[in-house]
């Protein structure tokens, strides 16, 4: 027996989100399958991340039990012909048995893109959200110091997160949040400026980086002044903070271990 | 009557190419649906471009006459509750009775992409082809010396092209050929360089972008010397090119008309 570490990456757009489902296509479902075929086995991979759907990822983590004789770097390229085209294992790897995805302090980093100009664009729109004005990206970072470093983000929590509904902490930790802003390409694409909040913290709240998004495309967008967003921090109050951004404009970009 | 020129950006990937066909959704059958649901006019718009099935476009060009009272500028914003979120007219305006977009001079823009590296990303798999090796993009540019200018580019044409089984022509001249690289993004993504093929001509062969990228890609894997390039364009021999890369690294950028 050996515990086998993958890194998957996927495009969300046409999934339940990760987490198995009855009756839906989920990554977690696709995932447990391929490896069935693969191996034989009934194997139920453990995930990192419950990604919702809709939610890309570029580096999501999972981890599954094997008897397999396949060696454990061969996992990644064994599994393509068995995997749809939208979800690909990047990395494969041995971890000690009692390594668990959610139990070991990580390090995680997503991002949230926005598209921004005059008319949508049909060839980015499945991974990004669209805005029609250019956000004040300086108003942005202004509002986005406030939330780095430690905090109770419960004002930047959907209230029907498992761990707030069962008296867990709102306390989380900000390492960076960095807002960044790339011009058109004046040939490529229909001239939409894209704009990136990227976000690494010790752990995220259920729809914790969609509501910071949301809350600072407001602020970008002149809704709100940035001193707003500290008062909706501070009020420890999910009415206070701004809309849920789309699901399709975030991506969990990567999980690091210090392992 | 008037009519009304439509700068139109599609993903293609889930269409069988812009012309319309029997029981198959095309880019030209969901323009002209929407037109008709927006004006009651059977309208049959006429496009610059015939795409193929799964190539993408960020400003192809079409054409129609209306008696609408629809100011021209408006078409676009109020075809987009009629037509799919794959499907976007970026711009709309009026143009003289007579002006057709295939019988006046331009310049065509197209963008060939290769992803290169260790696994293939499934984010990025719709608008790209995917190479495994990273590719040699001095010898891709010093190939692509060989084609600008005006040649007679029957190597480089699907035998099957109409043009060219009705006897025409296949001289054209190719103003610009670009190649550009791009290194990974170190978080966003897994790890693949992006090469573009950026190439402007008088107009275009049927597959000829596309043979042109296969080809230049085989210079880049190494399987050709660059040399080998002019010795496929002097053949004039379809097969003396290389192969015909994948629609779905093909976009459509732009069409200059100099009007």
């Amino acid at each position: 027996m050996k515990r086998i570490r993958l890194t998957v990456a996927y495009d969300g757009t046409d999934y339940a989100g990760f987490q198995v489902q009855p009756d839906l296509a989920t990554i977690e479902g696709a995932l447990n399958q391929a490896l069935f075929h693969l191996t034989g086995e009934t194997i139920q991979v453990i995930g990192a991340s419950r990604t919702d759907s809709g939610v890309h990822a570029y580096g999501n983590v999972a981890v599954f039990d094997t008897e397999s004789l396949i060696p454990a770097d061969r996992f990644a390229p064994a599994l393509i012909p068995y995997l749809p085209d939208d979800i690909r294992v990047v990395k494969s790897e041995e971890v000690p048995l009692d390594w668990h995805p959610r139990h070991v302090k990580c390090r995680k980093t997503y991002e949230y893109t926005f598209y921004c100009g005059q008319a949508e664009d049909p060839v980015t729109r499945r991974y990004g959200s669209y805005v029609r004005r250019l956000p004040d990206v300086e108003a942005m970072r202004k509002a986005a110091q406030y939330l780095i470093g430690e905090h109770d983000f419960t004002s930047f929590a959907n209230p029907s997160s498992q761990v707030l509904m069962a008296g867990g902490s709102a306390v989380r930790t900000i390492y960076e949040l960095c807002i960044s802003e790339e011009a058109p390409d004046s040939i490529r694409g229909t001239g939409l400026t894209t704009v990136r909040v990227r976000i690494t913290g010790s752990g995220f709240l259920y729809n914790m980086v969609r509501i910071i998004a949301g809350t600072l495309i407001n602020v970008g967008t002149g809704l709100w002044k940035p001193e707003r967003v500290k008062e909706a921090l501070d009020a420890r109050d999910r009415t206070k903070a701004g809309p849920t951004a789309e699901a399709r404009g975030l991506a969990l970009c990567r999980i690091e271990y210090k392992d």
